[in-house]
Parts: C-alpha cells; structure tokens; sequence
C-alpha cells in the first residue's frame, strides 16, 4: 500500500503489554513456563525470532540475522493472567504499532507464533520418534494444521496455493495482484508462503476483490517455518498463519491443504518447487489425482515460464506437460481455468469420499518428506537418467537442481565446492546441459543472483563416462 | 484495481435474475407496483438511471446521457416472490457481474437504491410539503438516513468525510489511499460522495488497512443524490449507499452525520463545498461546537490549498483559518490530526448530550437547505462585502462563486450570459479581484475546463460602483 | 417457572435509567419530544400505560386499572443522551427487575412499545385518513409490522399462531407447554395474543425444545393493541412484541403473518376469534388457501371442542368442519398435523409467488377490518339465516355472538340491555337456540363468568318473527 | 417437560446417518481408523456404550446394562467423508429424533462423545506414564477439558457446579428448577454431572431465565466418566459435554472449573462428594482460597443437612461449617449469596493472577487424584481420628464413608463382607456412631437403599481398641 508513505523499518521500538487476539488465550502453567525457557534447549529463543520476524512483518530485509542485529533489545514473554493470556514485549519493532497500539493482523501473527512453537514442543516432539514412516509424517503435518484451526469443513474446494519469488519486479508484482483480484471475485482464497512479492500480491489483490463481493470469511493462509519466516516474514494480510516444524512438512502442507497452484515468475526456489510438485504429480499413484497447476506471469515475464518448459519437456518428456498450463498476461483467464480446475478437484473427491480440508490420497513418497543435504556424496548418489521413471527422475532433477544452486550462491555449498572440487553427477549430458541453460538464463534475468556478480560456471561435472561399465 | 487488466464498460450485457443482497426484501405489493410505474410522473424512469449508474459503478464515463445511450435496452423490474423480492435485470453492463454472477457489492448498492427511491416516494413525498421550515427539512433528512439503516447508535465519533475532486492525477489519487490508509489504520470510516478519484482513493487505502486491523464492520458510506449519481457512480467499495432526495439534503447528510472532514484537491466543486462548510461552520450559533477540518494533498499540489487558504483569508479575514488546518504531504499526520478532533467532538456530545451519529446541534440556516439558481436576479441580489457578518458573507460568496462557474462552464449559464450579458454583483472589487485570480489558477491547473479551451474571462461585472450612493 | 417462587406484583418498586435494548437506539429530536407530550391528545398516557403492563409481565391481575392504581407514581420518560436512547423509570414494579437490573426481555419490551407508539404516532397516523379502503388498511397493517422488524424473509412458512384462554386450568396449560414442545422440536416459532395461559404455555414448551434443538434465532411473537395489553400482559419469553392500533389489525396480524393457527380451550374471546377466522376463511374468494387450523386441548377439555363443533355444524352446515381439525390429548399429532399442513401452505406460496411472510392472498372484507359496536341498532341490522352466504351468516355470527357476550358480562353492554331492554335480533331460531345451548355450557364450565354468579338468561329477543312479512 | 408426554424408551429404534453438529468434523485417516477397532482392547467397545447413553438421554432407567441389552442390535460407525465426518446409527433409540431427524441437542452430545474418546486415547494415553505426580495429572484434566473447549477466557467467574441426587422427589427436583432459574436470571452458567435429578433441574429453570434474559451464549456443562454417563444419562439440555477418563478426574474437572458449587438433597453419593470437597478446601495450602459452597434443598429437605451438618461439625469441628452455608427454602437467596462469593472468587483470581477459567492455585493432594478401592486391608489402613489434620481426616472419613456404603450396597463390596466379616477400622467411636447415625437417617430418608429393604446394620468394627497401644 503506497510503499512510499508507509513505516520504514529500524525507526523505532515500542514496549507493550498486549492481549492476544483470537484464540490463543488458553495455555497451561507448564506450557507458558516452557516458553519462558531460555536454555540452549529452550524455546525462548526459537520463540523471540520468530515473534521478531512477524514484527517486522512488510520490511523489506532480506537476512535474517540482520533483525535479531536491528532489534538487539528485543524481548518477548508470555504471561498466565486471570483471563487468558497476555504478551509482554520490550523494545519491539515501531512499526508494528500503530499510535502506540499494536496492528491486530500481527498480534494475530504473534497468537499463530506462540500456538504452534506450543503445540510442536509439547504435542509433537514428545511423540515425533514413535510415529513411523510416511503416514506417521502426514499425521503430524495433519495434527499441527487442525490445531491451527486451518482446515476447514464443509467448504467446497476453493483454497488456491500461489508460489512465486519474493522479489520480483513491481510489473511482476503488480501482474500478481491483478491475479489475485480475479480469484478474489471469484470466491477463492489464497495461500501463500507468506512473504513478499508473489506471496503478497494475490493477497492484496483478493482483498480489494473480496471487499467488493462483500465476503467476510476470507483464508489468507501463509505456511512458513522457522527457518523461513525470519527472511519472509509474513504480511499482515495473513489471517492464518502457520510454522509448520520444517521446509517438507511446510511443502506437504501446500499440497494437502490447497486445491491448486499457481506459479509465478519467481527464482530458483521457485524452479525448485515445481520440480518438487511434478515429483509428486507424476507418480504413479497420483495419475488419476486432479490437480491443478497453472504458470502464469505478464508478458514481459513470458521468457521465464518458455525456459522452464522447454526444460521440463526436454528431461521428462512432453507427457509432462499435461500436469500443468501456462497462460501469459491474462489474469481473468488464469481464475476461470482455476475454477474449472477446482470443480474436477471437487468431483473427485466426492467420487473417492476423500476429504475436501486435506488431501488424503495424494501419496507423497518417503523421500519427498526427508531433508536432502547436498553433500558430495548424495549428489554422486543421484542418477538423472531417461530410462529412470518419470517421477523418480523428476525427484532426483529436484536433488541435482537444488544441490546445484547451493554450489553457486550458497556459502556452505561454495565452501564445499572449494574443499572438495565440482560434485559429480551420473547424469544424462543432453539433460544436465539444459539445466545449465536454464540456470545461465536465471542468471541473465537477475533471477539467480551469484556472489560478487561473476558469470556461471557449473559446479559439477557429469560423471556418466566414468561410472559406467564399458560397453 | 490494477486498472489495465479491469473489465471496459460497454463490453457486452448481461441479463439475470437477482436476489437482492442484504435487507431490501421486504416490500409491499402496493410499493413493488409503483416502482413498475412507467408513466412520467412514475418512479420507473428513475429507478433505472440510478440502477444502471450503480451497475456502470467503476466505469470512468463522466456523461450521465452516455450510460443511457450506452444501454438503450437496459431495464429493471422489481418482482415480489415468496421469499422477498427479486430484481429483474435485462441487458445490464456485464462489467457488474463475473462469469454471470453480480458482485455482491453492486447487488447491495441495487439495493439500496429501490429502497431510498420507494423510501422517498411512499413516506417522504407525501408529507412533505406538511413540515415546516428548517426543522422539518432536517427531519427528513434524519429519516431517510435512518431508514437506510446508516445511523448508527453505540459508536465513538469515526467518521470520516473526504471530499475531492472526481478527476484528479494518479498523484494525487494515491495521496487519497495513503490517507485512507493512515485512517483505516486508526479504525476510522470513511464517508465520500462516492464517485472515483478522490472519493475512492480513500476508501480503497481504508480497505486494505481494515483488513490488517481484522476490522470487519467497516462503514464505506456514499451519499449521492438523483442528479449525481450517473456522473459520479459509486465504486463497489461503497458498502452504504444513500440516495438523497436533492443536493441540499446530500451536503446535510455529509456535516451532520460525518464527525470530520478531509478536503483533497479537487475543482470548483470542492471549492464551492469549502465555502458551503465555511458558511456554516462560521455561524455564530455553531461558533462552539467542534468540527475536524483538514485541507490536504501531496507536495506537488501545495499551490491549490494555498490559493485557497490566501483567498478565504482576504475574503473573512484571517479569523477563518482557525476553522481548517492544511498538512501537506504527510498522510499519518492527517490521521493522528483527525483522531485528535474526533475526541474533542466526542467530549463535546457527551457534554452536551448531543448524539453521536446525528449532530442536532449544528445550526444550518434554511438558506443553505435551500438551492439557488443563479438567474441574474439571484446574482444582483448578493451582497460581497466586508460589512457583512462573516457567515452571511461566507453565504453570498459560494453562491457568487457558484454562479460565475455556471457562467463560464454550465450550458445553461452560459447561454444566460450570451443573452442578458454578464451577471452584476454588488461586490467588494478586491475579493472580486481575488475571486478571479483563484479561477484562473483553476484553469491553469486544469481544475476548470472552459469550452474550447478559451482563456478565463469574468463573466460578471461589479456592480459596486452602479449601486453605491454617491459617497 | 415454579409460581411458587416466583416474585409477587406490588412487593415494591425500582427506579431506574436503562439503555434500551436491541434496535430502539435512534429516535430524532422530535420523536423525543412527542413522547413527552403530557396533554390530553398526547402519547404520555399511552406510553405510561403500555410500559406499566409490560413492567407488570407475568403477574396475574386481570384488572388494567389496578395496576395503574398499584402504581401511582410510575412515571416513563424517554431521554436523547450521545450513545442513543435511554429510557428513564420511576417508582416502576420491582418484579421486573433482578437485584436492581431489569430483565432483558423486559427491557425488549419496552423498546417494543415505545417504537410501535412513536411510529403509529408520526408516521401512520397523519396519512390513515389519506388510505382508502381494505387495502389501504392491509397497507397500514404491514407497514406497522414491517416496522417492528417482525417479517422476515427466506424463511419457510414455520409461524404457528396460538389462541386460547388467558385463564385456564393448570391442566389445560400444561397441555398448551406440551403442544410447544412438540412444536418446538419440529423447530416451529410461535406466535400468541402475548398474555398468560394458553398465550403463554406454547412458548415455554417451545423454549426448552428449542434449547434442546440449539435453534437459536427462535420467535416467541405477541400481538398485543393498546387495550388488550394491560389485562394480557406479555410475557417476557415474548421477543417480538408488536402493539397494533387496534383490535381489528391485530387480527389482521394474526392471520396474515401465522401460517396455520392452533386454539386451545378458552373463553367466550376463543369462540369469537374462531368464528371471525371462519367467516374469513369461508369467503369464496379464499376458498383455495390453504389455512391448517387445529382445535385441541387435553382430553379432560374435549367437551368444550365437541360444543364449538355442533354449533358450527348446525349453525353453518358440515362442510364448515373441512377447515379445521380436531385433536384432543395428543401434542405430537397436533404438532405432526400442523407440519403437514404448513407444507402446504409453503407449496400454495410458491404456486401463487405470494409471500411466506405475509399472505397478500388472503381476502379479508372490509367488515372484517372494521370494528363492530354491539348497539341495539346493530344488534337489529343482524341476519342470522340459513339463506345467506355461508361467510356473511358467519360473520353475522361472530357479532351476534360478540354483542351477546358484551350484554352477559361488559359494563356497558349490560347498562344498554337494562336501559333499552333485550336485543332484538333477526336471527333462525335453531342456531339462536344452538347459540344458547354453546352460552350456557360456557358458564357451567366457568369460562364465561355472569357477574354475581347468576344463571345465563338470554338477553335477546328473536325477531324472526315481528318482522317477518305474514305468511 | 410434561414428562407425561414424553416419549418412552424402547418404544422403537431408527437408523440414519448424520452429520455431527458444531465441531468435530475434523478426524484424521488414522483417528477414524481406530473407532472402528472392534478388539478387545480397541475403542469401539466404549465408543457404543457411551453413544448410546447419550441416546437415551431423559429416559429414566438407572441400570446401564439394561441399554446394551434393550438395544442390542445399535451400532455405530465414523465415516470419513470429503466434507468432513458423518456418523452413522444403526437401530438407534427412537427418543433421540424427532420424526425420523436427530435432536440437535443430541447430536452435539455425540459430537462430544467422539471427541473425547478419541482424544484420550491419541493424544493423552501415550504420554499418561510419562506425566509425573499432581501436577501431570492436573496438566491431562486440563488438556481434555481444553480440547473440549469447555474453558472460556475473558468470562468473570460465572459457572455454579450444582451436586444432588439423580433420584430425588418432585418436591426437590422443582426447588432444584427454581434455584437454577434465580441462578440463571443473575446470569450465571450451570455445571453438573449431567445426569437427571439435581443434575438436570437446575438445567431446566436457568434455560427458562436466560430465555427472559435473551442471553445466548449459555452454558449448560455435563461432566461424566465411561463407568457414570449410561446410568446418568447427560439431559440434552447440556449442550458442553465432556467425559472425562475416570471419576478422579470428573471430580477434578468440577472443582477446578465451578467457581461455586451448589448442593441439592442426594444420596450417599452426595454426602460423599461433600467429604471430597472439604477434604480439599480444609487443606491448609487451600486456606485462603475463596470458594463459595451452599447446601439448600426446599423446606422439606431440612432435615438432610442438617444431620449432615451435624456430623460434620462432630466429626471436624464447628470451624468446618465456615466453609459452607446452609440455605433452607429460599431460592433467591441461594443466587443472592452465590453472587456474593463469586465476586470474592473474581477478586483473588485478580490478586493471584490466577486464570479465571481454571483454578490452578488450589491445591489437590495426589491422594485425592487417585482412586479408592475399598479393600479389607485399605479399610484397615484409614485413621478416623481427632489428633489428625483436619483435611487428612476428612480424607479418610471420606474413604471410611465409601467404603462403608459400598459393604451396603455395592454387590462387590457386599460379597468382600460376606466372604472376610467386616472391615475394620481405626476410627474414634464416638465418630463412628455419628457415621451410622447418618446412615441409618439415608436409609429412613430412603436415600440410601439396602438390597430387599433390610434394616441398616454398620458392616464394620471399630478396630480402635485392637490396634492402639494400652495407655
């Protein structure tokens, strides 16, 4: 909103003792002391960044610490009182506040903070251990989303995932908004990771859209973690927040809880993500599975989306295509193909009695659900080969892709370059050419942004001839 | 809304059958029958200019005639049905609806257009002529307010009236959301004559404010009255629509029930409101009761409240400029300002056991309730002098101003310039000078369109000299 | 509730300045000062009055002048404070009060009565004479209603109205609470005269069903006019209470807002309301509508149905009984019937397009709306003959009835008989001797009581033959 | 209400699926899964037997088995469906609809049933071990009630626990109406163990009150346990019902949510929840706690406390009797005086900043958190003495008095008397006596009833004499 005449971060601190907004306001004594714990174990501090990082909420810092840095004096604490809840904050960010008062959209962001640092310290970690293989992750994604009060019942399909990257040009931004408004006048809700840039302006845009259709109950759902929230902190639009305990629970709740996705232009995240959901989508199990999947972005932007299609066409066939459609520059027709998408989404889970709130029959396999460290050794562990199936080489692209881009921009992942020499990939050279075309074209649109500004120079080498056995 | 990508009027029709939204629907057979009343003096006629301006709502045509001529098949019926009434639209602007459906918020704004226009006819007209004198013009007033349901007991002084002008730059209109914003942010509502520019701009700003807040019963209120309403429709925002019966009782609607006023920049329309308000507010009976008036744009529109600001000083003495306060460029300081004088409006209500949403105690003289046309008689009538009481010369001035700028911009004027040459007024010749060289300035920044282009030329002459005896 | 514990009228007084509840909140300047108005023609007695009997709610007095006398110093006034009404009491009964609160229903009602009188009196009032005939009255009738917020659309026909004794047996009321429990749990509203007895019963049933339903936005509605309230005087379930003018618009009320109508064992008002319904319902032109109409009581009641029936039988000929039902002893078959025959009305709305929440349909004669005055003269013009139209013998009927009554029991019509010796009506001898037979089996049941405990003597004369042409 | 027209149970059985109401619907694949588990340790065992209690609720048997067997062939069976759950009842009772659709009141109990069930066996039973001590087994009371959402925040104390006998006389039940509707006049909300009697009179008459007062958000809270809720079957008045996993905990439950507590004429099961409470409130840690606690019955029921006073005083001391007050006949005065002592409540809960919603300053010995099973050599292990604490007596008087009566009445406890004589007890003699004065009154009183209506002969010995050391 007029970016111009809105607070600027760092100009001030206010201390507040604040009754939380909506629902929160019943902890136990035990829980509101494990809270006040600033043990190296302890949650205080997980607590205060990221109570810190929802304070700074439409700041536009990118580094985390740089906030903790801001803010050195900042403190958070949760007090038992005779009606419910209080919280007491010292030398928290001016622009939280407005007048003195806090902004209730972030203390509702605080509530959300609070509730599920709560529930998974208390609730999950005790049990985590016990629950066994992929069904006992889901459970657990499944038991922190309805203590969140996120899934919804008997609403039709109608919640639609926008991914995106968080700093994109104002065009891009502002082709965004316009997206969102045309799902917003179409009864649609939104949810995002809850940054900024494309997880702001579907938002935005849906606001102005949903005041004009008068609706009152309005999702503006954003999913973060705690590694996530303090360089993406959430705009105040977000009316549902929720810390999901790490980034492929956060990944699986996208896909559970939203009836369809959107891609906007975005980064190598970005690029990422949809190698994640295609891994996903391709899988056997999941053919039959509507789901709908829609790249859009303006015109100016068409380039991005053509490369990562004529790369996606290239490694895994043009059959993928199938999974998803692109439309350019045309907001109103990314809604309507939405709907119509929402409406297959809506049949078939009446036809299979799965759950509207929770995608039940999707299968997210095992290894969708671990962490994948790109050390040397995983990454010559991978195999990005055609004769591979489909979705097990799109789980492996996701690996390769991923491991890649921490060779390039990511400290630890430079280190390990300088320590151990370029990975070694048992890859196809047509496909690992590809993806370094796609990879030199994000860097060309400022979409990879490598340190110190110099060229791409991959950081592998294609082990294919070494390993394999002679003909 | 990113307006490149919002729907074009004229783009196509739609015909569809309604439920009105919110509280019409109840309705007696007696009144569904006059609203089919086609004869002249019948209420259908203006049933369906006011419907198709709410329908054309966001259309940026300033031409009352062009929407009619636009849609020469557009009608409008008013069915009753078992449940409550029904609205038959045929050939409507498809602009109001999305894949066939109507927005929600045209749907309200149909709505409360049938209910003012049957209100008026069947409870208004025929008592009418029965009240006497100003208590009886502010009693209906009152009531039609009430009717509408706009009145609302049980709330501290918030609302907030922005006037401006309908066609200002994109500059100046992002000012109207920053403020809006900065209102919002401060659970203010806003009340506006409900056309675009700088009556939306706040509005929208409020709107994406009150979302942070997580305010839900937000007041937008628009208030127009039959003549107006096709040239300034009201945008989708609007929430509460009030059709007033004449442009009197509209300006009554703004002073007595808004507890502030912002003044944007705008064209001799918000200067002739500047000298309506100031006439009132300058009344001797009204020299106690608090009134917020704040004249503000951005820095770049500084020249238009100083040549304001210069000429009411020269005119009432610098006195007057104790009534408004002028901030330039600061859309919080705006708000913090307007929160401060909403409190002393509240001290002074509850000191004076006024109502909160009805300010009875403002004097306004039945000169004002009442139009006046500016023949040459009514012109050589006016007295511009010094001598005067302030409020009575404040009186004659938005009457003389009134009148000069039909002379120079109304078909009407200016042909009754052409035939009986310039109008005489009896004024001092130096604020008659300062009068013109505030027009002039309007023309020069393209605030007041002369035909043709042609250069600003009084169309009066001062008739000091003529009338004075000899000293 | 438990009587026994119950507080007891006259055990002192409360003085008090209460915010009114619900909607009352905003009456102009004006409206204010009519209520104050003490002069003979003025609303202060009335509103002194109707306040006085809702403040008395649930006390057993059957005596409007008493509690006036009971009362003395009971004073009301309405005061314009800054938040919106408050209503000021004096020396007002205690029983309407807990620890120095007054009961919110209470407080219901009086907002009731203060907007039903206020808007009879400023905006009924000064137009009735301009209103010509029977639909100018339906007109004022609705308005009334719509005024008091009492219609509601988009609900299913579901109001079923409730008449009956004020005083009645302790087991023929707990047959009525058995009835609106059963009514109650079919989730039905109810509508009654508001007093005690069989008015009160069906709305205590009807709470504990709904409570036990969590039906939330139940009607408990009582139709009470400015004469009937004092000695009825609601009860404090009743939340909507509406005061019509008079007797004959309450009626009107009941039959066009009821959708099916239910009479329990009463008095001689019983049997008149069941014949002013008949001569409505026999007219031809609403020979189609249909109107479910119960007559039950307990079984230890039956006798009373059995009369009712064989003078509407002999009286009107059999078919007469196709527009009711008769069921004794069983609240679920009643409540079962009433469903059943509320389906069909729902099915003749939608036919017809005519509304749930008013039956425009239904024809009621003008002489239905007008108040008939048992004088001799009157009482003459009657033709009580099998020859006329079964509506027109019917509604002849209901005013014989009614003037026989008035010279049995009412001060005034006795005073007329003594004065001017017994009617003199021109009436069939079998059904004025079947009239009789109904009469003194009232007093035998002693629910019509004779003063000073005589025998029943007829206190007409049959006129047949004295004008009767010779044979 | 008009019990006489009830319906009766086993008058035939219907079967339907149906959507729960309020806020169950969200279960996981795998929760659902195990209500379906039909092994012996699985949960659809309790699963029936609680849902069937529920829906028989009102009906009047007091033998549990008795429904298992009058219904045998009632199932029931959690779906999961894609709009969230839906329950499916096979030949349930007939009582719990109405016309073939469920009583919303009992579905919500349902609803309940489900999620409590599935909530202590998930979420509760596979930590319970860990949870060490008091405070672990206060944190699980809390976590179950907090799940039920029965704690409400921002609510001043209000909530009036009400104990009595579930079989009491027309006589009390009516007192117990007419005190819950002073209580609900004062709007207060109602605990209790859900079943009929006392538990459900208190119930009737505040839905009357709060219906007079238009208060919605009422509570009517049932707390039971597996073994109590098929012989007191909650009324479906309760709309919060909560089971909690065992009797211990219930009477936790109660003693940390009531603010107050009520006790009406019961049985033994009264008198013994009486020496629960005191044995709480007289430990010194409790000595400051405010806690209002009133005995009253009608006039008729004089005697009951007073013997129970009596015994008291005898057995604790006259200071015993400052923590209760006995109100005789005056139920006005019960409410008056609750008030009072919950404004007490409200202000230490103020100065401790307790929460208002749960007591968490009030201490509960671990003893009073584990069951009691009267063995011979528990019964042996008590000391009935003067020189003890005065709370650690009435511990154990209470241990004494349970065992006692269950070697009454109880077939277990009978057939261990049979089997080894009688318990012995260390206890004070002239305790002892008073205890079987007691008893021998509950038997007069017939409140106490012996198998084939023998005489009351004490089932112990006093084992003083034996055990102690010659003086």
């Amino acid at each position: 909103m007029n970016d111009s005449y809105a607070g600027q971060p760092g100009s001030g601190t206010v201390s507040a003792r604040i009754s939380p907004a909506g629902g929160l306001d019943i902890l136990s004594r035990n829980e509101v002391a494990r809270l006040r714990d600033a043990s190296s174990s302890g949650l205080h501090a997980l607590l205060r960044r990221c109570a810190l990082a929802v304070l700074t909420s439409g700041s536009l810092s990118d580094d985390p610490r740089g906030m903790l840095e801001q803010y050195p004096d900042f403190d958070i604490e949760v007090l038992q009182q005779e009606r419910g809840i209080k919280i007491e904050l010292k030398n928290a960010p001016a622009q939280a506040f407005v007048d003195g008062q806090i902004i209730r959209g972030i203390n509702e962001l605080l509530v959300a903070v609070v509730r599920d640092i709560v529930y998974v310290a208390t609730q999950i970690a005790p049990r985590e251990f016990t629950e066994a293989g992929s069904e006992g992750l889901t459970q657990i994604a499944f038991e922190i989303l309805r203590n969140a009060r996120i899934l919804r019942t008997h609403i039709d399909p109608n919640l639609v995932v926008c991914w995106g990257g968080h700093s994109i040009s104002r065009h891009e931004y502002d082709y965004t908004k316009a997206v969102g408004y045309q799902l917003g006048l179409r009864l649609l809700d939104i949810c995002t990771g809850c940054g900024p840039g494309a997880m702001k302006g579907p938002m935005k845009g849906a606001t102005i859209a949903h005041a004009k259709q008068r609706r009152r109950k309005n999702r503006y759902i954003g999913i973060t973690e705690p590694g996530i929230i303090a360089a993406e902190s959430p705009n105040p639009i977000v009316n549902h927040l929720v810390i999901m305990p790490d980034i492929e629970k956060r990944l699986e709740a996208f896909v559970r809880m939203g009836h369809g996705i959107i891609v906007f232009p975005g980064g190598v995240g970005t690029a990422e993500e949809i190698l994640y959901l295609l891994g996903i989508l391709l899988h056997p199990q999941n053919r039959e599975i509507p789901f709908p999947l829609i790249f859009s972005g303006p015109a100016s932007s068409a380039a991005y989306f053509e490369q990562i299609d004529r790369f996606l066409r290239l490694a895994l066939g043009d059959a993928v295509a199938e999974r998803y459609e692109i439309i350019i520059g045309d907001p109103a027709a990314v809604a309507r193909s939405m709907v119509r998408g929402l409406e297959k989404v809506r049949n078939y889970r009446l036809d299979t009695k799965d759950a509207f709130f929770f995608n039940w029959s999707l299968h997210i396999p095992y290894a969708f659900q671990q962490p994948f460290a790109p050390t040397h050794e995983a990454m010559a562990g991978l195999r990005i080969r055609r004769d591979r199936a489909q979705h097990e080489l799109a789980a492996d692209l996701r690996r390769a892709f991923s491991g890649i881009v921490a060779g390039n921009v990511k400290e630890e992942g430079m280190r390990a370059i300088e320590l151990h020499g370029p990975f070694r990939i048992d890859g196809d050279p047509e496909i690992m050419r590809a993806l370094d075309t796609l990879l030199k074209a994000f860097v060309d649109q400022q979409r990879m942004k490598l340190p110190g500004g110099t060229a791409y120079e991959p950081c592998y080498r294609v082990a294919h001839g070494e390993n394999a056995a002679p003909a």
